[in-house]
């Protein structure tokens, strides 16, 4: 039987377009069958440029309102009942769909499924995961990157069990380096949310390396860097703003000369691999973590291919049974836990 | 008058030649007089190498301990009374330098200046303040980037005036532009520090415009960017190793071909530029500000030309009576807020 991601049809900024030709790519490489949310004139319109369209396996369900990029997230998520996110996320929660993925606001797509899909046994706040490229060519995941702010060592230690069953489950990685992002390696450098987190991942069963640095992001050693969510997003920010900005000097310096023009070709398509390696759509959108359910955020820029390997990420995580293994590992850590309190 | 600058000898990764040679160039360049602080024996070993140096402007202070660069701060300062550090900073404090400068150990040079030195009237923190190459070609003052965690509303305030202060004096900006770092651009975005933050930034009589977002370090949209330490920690350390990554990326893909060899001899050329000004030593190291004194520091890998550098800024700074402006500044903010409190 195919797997049925549903698919926020309005998310991203050219809506609904590549939403429509990411999913048709979907359904024809892989087991997948998608259902479309939205407005259900508009994205049938969409559907019918695409004559070649595995339609049996395309369905639109029909959602009449849309939350925009800049709304306000609490406000929208009340207001708008019929909204794509809450129609997507509901057909999860009822078993209709395997997972939903979203390339529109990423406020209202957590607040929305914290409401309708709720926190897995032993979540106290989900989290939002991005992968980053390594220089080895690996990946490292880092959570949170924006879903939480003010975080507690409690919620640090089980966004790492999240993040060490996220690397098993989705990049294979048997035994997963689990670092907590601080300013020095030692034990006692940091800041007070980090010292006390410290000692909570110590205990965990899992291969918790201890502190990590900024740099330790993209140089492969380690697979999960945990850290509150206001400071994972000013690293994912930092980030995308220096990549621009190197692209921008590249492009700036090669393109004074001839001679230099065939280095910036050259150099550029280089360059724009490792961008597009960097932005985390490439790796299939940004998975919320930690729900009743499988929730995929991407970014609004996303073009069909992006999309497309968005909606594979949903099916892999619904069928890796991610869900399950996180609720098995938080309780088997918090028994664990327990039982060396006992000693 | 020369200025008289004191700089730490022991301090860089292969002291003491680069701060010899540092000092030799700086002398020469410059109308700046410097004291060499260290093992007085192994200094002028080093300076007699340099036949030609220009002894009339070059002096030999003895300092008999040196404090490595992993030695833990505290512990370090108190115990080592006669290091390079403290024998520098009394100079300054004694009025026999205009300023200090050292390549070593960024957490004990912080506890030292401010044991010795002290802080400014009006400064609870002083912060270490960073400077970052944006696309325009412009710079951006980040602080603090290390000097403290855990940081309090009134931190940031006080940031705010010194980074200000900073980018007049030292880069003639006439207007600085001033914005907090944060995960939104709403005022209500962000965390708990700068909700409470933004509430005084927006009091001061500066030109603040603002949240802004990691992106902004490198877009050249502000001049001056205030965050807890920790944040602008990680923000550098971010920087640092995303860039040698791409780096490391581009030389990979590059090289497998001998036209793409071309290509990378001049992409790597104007990447090792850009990568040279992302070094803040390049810019003549970061400065701690707040301080009854200059103190400046500068990365353990900083050659002879950063330190020259580092030197020249140091005098900058002497010169421009940066800690007078920042002490007046803080003064006028203070008195400024109390008069809106009257109203």
């Amino acid at each position: 039987m195919p797997t049925v991601i549903a698919v926020d049809a309005m998310g991203s900024d050219r809506a609904p377009k590549p939403e429509v030709e990411g999913a048709i790519l979907a359904a024809r490489q892989h087991d997948i069958h998608v259902l479309l949310i939205g407005p259900e004139a508009e994205v049938r319109a969409e559907l019918r440029l695409h004559s070649s369209a595995p339609l049996e396996q395309l369905q639109v369900v029909h959602a009449s309102e849309v939350i925009g990029m800049n709304e306000k997230a609490a406000h929208a998520v009340r207001a708008k009942r019929d909204s794509t996110l809450r129609v997507g996320l509901r057909l999860v929660r009822d078993g209709k769909a395997a997972g939903f993925i979203t390339a529109g606001n990423t406020g209202a797509a957590m607040a929305t499924a914290k409401m309708v899909l709720g926190a897995l046994p032993g979540v106290d706040r989900p989290a939002l995961a991005a992968v980053f490229p390594t220089a080895q060519g690996t990946a490292s995941i880092m959570l949170d990157v924006g879903a939480n702010v003010d975080s507690k060592p409690h919620n640090l230690e089980q966004w790492a069990v999240m993040g060490d069953i996220y690397a098993r489950a989705i990049f294979g990685v048997e035994h997963p380096r689990v670092g907590l992002l601080s300013i020095g390696e030692e034990e006692a450098k940091g800041n007070e949310l980090t010292r006390a987190a410290h000692q909570l991942l110590k205990q965990l069963p899992l291969q918790f390396v201890g502190n990590v640095e900024g740099r330790d992001l993209y140089n492969g050693n380690v697979e999960v860097i945990v850290c509150d969510g206001f400071i994972g997003n000013v690293a994912l920010k930092v980030s995308e703003g220096l990549v621009e900005t190197v692209g921008y000097i590249l492009k700036e310096t090669l393109r004074s000369t001839i001679t230099r023009q065939v280095g910036f070709l050259l150099s550029r398509r280089a360059f724009e691999e490792f961008k597009k390696r960097l932005d985390y759509s490439e790796y299939g959108g940004a998975p919320l973590l930690g729900l009743k359910g499988v929730c995929i955020v991407s970014h609004g820029s996303s073009n069909a291919h992006a999309l497309k390997n968005a909606i594979r990420t949903a099916a892999e995580f619904a069928n890796a049974n991610i869900n399950a293994a996180i609720a098995r590992g938080l309780s088997s850590a918090r028994s664990q836990s327990a039982g060396d309190g006992n000693h």
